[in-house]
């Protein structure tokens, strides 16, 4: 018999839990879902990832997603020129974004480099942002990549890139995060935190 | 400024967030999963969908789900037709399934009874339920609903239904799962295992 009593019901639920974090007990959970939604949903469902998926473009200058040539960041005359934000992706942007404490430049790598997955510096966007360093009036390149082993590979490899370029390479600081307490702070972030530590004038503890 | 910088990515990230269990995060990172896949793999998944809600077709027999008039189960002749096991939905026939424990035939409600969300049993499969009563060859039906308030509510419903036919109405048993601490097992589980308590020998505890 067939496992889920139906092809149909099958090759959904198999497409499904191909999505990351989505296993096949939750693929049968949103298919079984789906079979009892309006066929115009799932159809609205599904055409809003199909179109997605091929009319979506990407910013010439950053290479985040957007639907124009250029980026609204790239396009506001009042951001930042002279400092850019290198981040994963466009997730990033929009975490930074919310802070509301950054008024630069972003550049979009779409990745990071992971031998094990086999995605390489060729992968993603790294030689525009050199290109970029070369044609804009960029200072200052942060670099703001997850706190993992490819996020510090990827930071290291960057770093190396644009060392000998006039321009100061800065990375987000890493540290007891605020609300936290010290107590339940792994040791690695904690011994960071110590070492990288700032003068209290510094540190918009106000 | 748009929230995800783009209208595509963000009615695709609408329309995923309003599965079940899937909220704006994870429906973010799927989007951003599929912008990486192939066209093809997206839309495969898009049309398995489409497809799987306009096509399938449910059993006429006993209300699965199924590619063909009659399901597998139903259709199959050394089933036991004296035995009907009611449940909410597929999923649950696919876990009894699983047990090997059970050779008779299903009804599938199509959901249970659910005041809150407006789900009366004329929006479930009762109807079709009480007339294979009268038109097969019936002796148990075994009640297999959710222990909650809502499985509870449509088991006693259909238990008024049917308690005046010449049927046996069974449920099945509750009690402490195997391999549990009973220190762990909540009190209401417990209270009922202790009150429904079987003669060691017909226990299954071999």
């Amino acid at each position: 018999m067939n496992e889920y009593s139906s092809k149909l019901l099958e090759k959904a639920v198999n497409e499904l839990s191909r999505l990351p974090g989505i296993g096949k007990r939750t693929a049968l959970r949103l298919a079984l879902h789906l079979l009892k939604e309006d066929k115009q949903k799932v159809s609205g469902l599904a055409e809003s990832l199909v179109k997605m998926r091929s009319e979506i473009r990407f910013c010439k200058r950053c290479n985040n997603i957007s639907d124009t040539g250029y980026c609204e960041i790239c396009s506001n005359l009042r951001r930042d020129e002279n400092i850019v934000c290198v981040v994963e992706d466009t997730r990033d942007v929009l975490a930074i974004e919310n802070t509301a404490q950054f008024s630069g430049l972003y550049h979009v790598l779409g990745g990071i480099i992971n031998p094990i997955e086999g995605i390489g510096p060729n992968d993603l966007s790294v030689a525009p942002l050199i290109e970029r360093i070369f044609n804009e009036d960029i200072k200052e390149i942060i670099l703001a990549l997850p706190p993992t082993v490819e996020g510090d590979t990827t930071g290291y490899y960057l770093y190396k890139l644009m060392k000998n370029l006039d321009i100061t390479i800065t990375t987000i600081a890493r540290g007891v995060a605020v609300g936290n307490e010290l107590e339940y702070t792994d040791e690695i972030t904690l011994g960071r935190s110590i070492l990288n530590r700032l003068p209290f004038e510094n540190s918009n503890m106000r």
